[in-house]
């Protein structure tokens, strides 16, 4: 197998991302564009308890350049979710006509940032994947969790374009490999049976794609280890994805992973934690 | 016909609005004057789902420069509002007494951003409409597609000085001109029959003025491409109108039609894109 | 008559307000100090509409400096409120065991921003003044308007330190002079009878203090013609009233009102309008 | 004994902190590390009427390196909570289940900050304490002066790892010793029986370690006099003891109270006062 036979770096099957490929994504914009031509991103979660993680996700697929983003979330995150990004849309996670219709309406579903792990969350889940047709889907957090403890619900997955963003832990939920045990042998052939591309976040992520490209982070650190980085990830990906149509996927993916550790290495020179909020708030200066 | 003598630059039947213009419609303020010399902006919007646009217009107008701001909009977006603009009043737009009695106090309103669809739009559209005297009234958003469904609203606008700021969607609902087949000629003689002020929001908009002065901007890009840009619009309008009182009506539109893709222009050269908020945090420094 | 000996710009008997004075006012605090030293501020106000007007002034109060800042107001702006300022504690203004227990334990006690004309307004406003014993009292915005409208009312200003702090309209209604006819003379002749100080806010204000003093402003300009510029003084004023307990009531009153505008002014080079926001947010530099 | 020469090493019993201290403690991160490795805060407190000091401890804890935090709080402080830090996570404090779990998968546990002195917060504290097991117990504000009120509750301290952060007056309640009597001595001596660690927050704080280890803070300043001071140090004091798991705890503990002070200082060259957010907002460049 040689998944990676156009890129500069090489290690075994397993291709480095670099700079070069920000450069290549990341083109000026076309003039004669408008809000549509960029997208439409729909990121779902945050309950009562972890609400900031989805207004975090819905704040940087703004700031990262989706065209038009919409947030459904409990109605008690309404108030701090405009009070941090009011070019965000709000729905009510409840309300499924309105849920349904704007999945519809999608290029890219972001679903999991916090959304919990109870009942209406399991229910929010399926009436997402039920309604996925061609979007591309972004399963994160506890959405993970619930898939992997609820065998039906990966009937829904099938011949879907989904993008796990699991951390080692959430994988060894879904997969059943221990993490001690999480090689890249062993994750391959789990995501493979996924037929889905895996986002494996850890020191030096590792990029599993649908396609069977294997992509392998380079850069990122320890100042990104602090909460609400993953739900992060999920906002700019969902806004590569959703304005970067041209490229090709595997290369979105892998350029919205580099990107996120690139600019959280950019502000480590100033700041020993680099927070979400801080990644968010310079996403648009470093693109 | 010629609509424009004394302008720097001609194409035709239609002048390029350039910087001059904003020199001369922004100019130094009289020592001995007081807010309400800024006169009065009242904004109308923004439902639960769609809060941030009516938050966005409200912000706009205060740091554009308006006198006294009120925003007319859902109980719901209270907090966000005051959390992002102290400096704004609020009303529930569904107290039809403070939003008439506000209505009648001001000297532009605008109706439309974020409102929604549903059967409370129409009836906060109407009486707004049928309250309007000779205040500027600012037509956007869900507002123009409501008065496209419902030829009675038209009925509403005979006799007042209405600005339509339609995006080429909204604008074909409004005129029945397939997006296709909106050449100057078509637009003209739609906006003509609508007897008002269309500010065509598309790449390089244009201005079609109840005078008959067509105005054409070239400035402005694809990083203002994002979810939010029309509200802003609507507020910088506002703020200018309320405020430049002295000057040509025609003029000041013009100006702050040009100022928003000014000051989004200058911002891009640090910014893929510029978000209503970045614009908006910077109105007072470039003005 | 000659209150203003020991200033350098004497008009007739006004006094000029110099940067001295700040000098004077702002002094480097004790070393061996605690929140308590620099004095506990309360502001009441801020109804469902004009939230923002007291924010700004529990805003204004915390970043100039007060030791302690409480902010009572309708519930509906508390979200709104620790938003901005997490730094000031929260009254539901309608809880009158939790008000009059505030009152008893503040320095400074400013009443009116946003409180609106309504029944309970009233009723807050009684609550407050009868409660007021060797406190100051900063009486602004729609309590002036309550207070000239109810002669009741004014019974209980008796033997208190009172400071109004009326735009033009508002001191026409509580002293009875029309805008035209207010000239020094007729100016003090009623602010006399109310046995108050009476900071009149208008281009170049004026202050017609109780001990006899009429101070007058030489700074400021029409960027502050904004709303909420004199919710902001208010928590200025409070706040330096509370700190500078050891300086003459007069001269802090006077330094207050001119840091005010002169941190409006440093503002305007870079900024077209001054808002009230900005200057809160340059309060601490600025002192 | 001797307690005060000066300077770096021990002067008789009592240490002198110094900025060594900080980058012995303040060390690089390790890159194979995740959020986890960094510590779970817990920071309880905030009733209606002080929701900001429970709000400012989080966004402390958050800011100062905490890998993941967890506020309890009053469902009012929700919005405002996450409008200012969506990187910390919620709990509404009357939901016992949530409260108790929460607590036992924390590394460190903050108790007092906006708590109140009701009936609620005595409960709260007791669910609180009586879950302690082997966390580090950070108990502050009203929680002192709960605990100094009910002897019944000092009883649920034996055995843990308590660090009290009383002011002046705390102390006094907690303690039985007036201000004035406040020597190193009798301090000592009532410390020793709490068998805790003391940090008693003064002109030059001082702390009383539970081993035994007195040290002496030589910097701090009055413009650290404003309310919220003693909120925000809780917080860092959480993220350090959660993060800097492998120094000494004395030594962390030590250096969280110089680094609030230092911040601080560092703040007011430019600033006539240093408002908690001031700080918070410069934590991480500062670390």
């Amino acid at each position: 197998m040689n998944y990676n036979n156009n890129r500069t770096l090489k290690v075994g099957n397993i291709m480095e991302i670099n700079y070069d490929l920000l450069k290549k994504v990341i083109t000026k914009r076309e003039p004669n564009s408008y809000k549509g031509t960029f997208g439409r991103v729909l990121t779902i979660g945050g309950n009562l308890n972890y609400g900031g993680a989805i207004i975090m996700s819905a704040m940087a697929a703004v700031h990262a350049g989706a065209g038009l983003v919409t947030c459904a979330t409990n109605k008690e995150n309404l108030a701090s979710l405009h009070s941090l990004v009011p070019e965000a849309m709000f729905i009510n996670y409840f309300d499924k006509v309105a849920l349904t219709e704007s999945i519809s309406k999608s290029d890219v579903v972001i679903i999991g940032p916090g959304l919990g792990l109870d009942i209406h969350a399991i229910d929010i889940l399926k009436t997402t994947l039920s309604n996925i047709k061609d979007q591309v889907c972004i399963v994160d957090g506890s959405a993970i969790t619930l898939i992997a403890q609820d065998p039906q619900l990966k009937t829904y997955l099938t011949n879907k374009k989904i993008i796990f963003t699991p951390h080692e832990m959430e994988w060894q939920r879904l997969s059943g490999i221990p993490i001690k045990d999480q090689t890249e042998e062993n994750n391959l052939s789990e995501q493979k049976k996924l037929n889905a591309t895996v986002v494996l976040k850890k020191h030096h992520s590792c990029i599993y794609h649908a396609s069977g490209r294997i992509s392998q982070l380079n850069i990122g650190g320890p100042y990104m280890a602090t909460g609400g980085m993953g739900d992060t990830l999920t906002g700019i990906l969902g806004a590569f994805i959703a304005q970067f149509k041209n490229n090709d996927l595997d290369d979105v993916v892998d350029a919205a992973v580099y990107f996120h550790s690139y600019v959280a290495q950019g502000l480590s020179h100033e700041l020993y934690v680099t927070l979400p909020t801080d990644i968010i708030n310079n996403l648009q200066k470093y693109m």
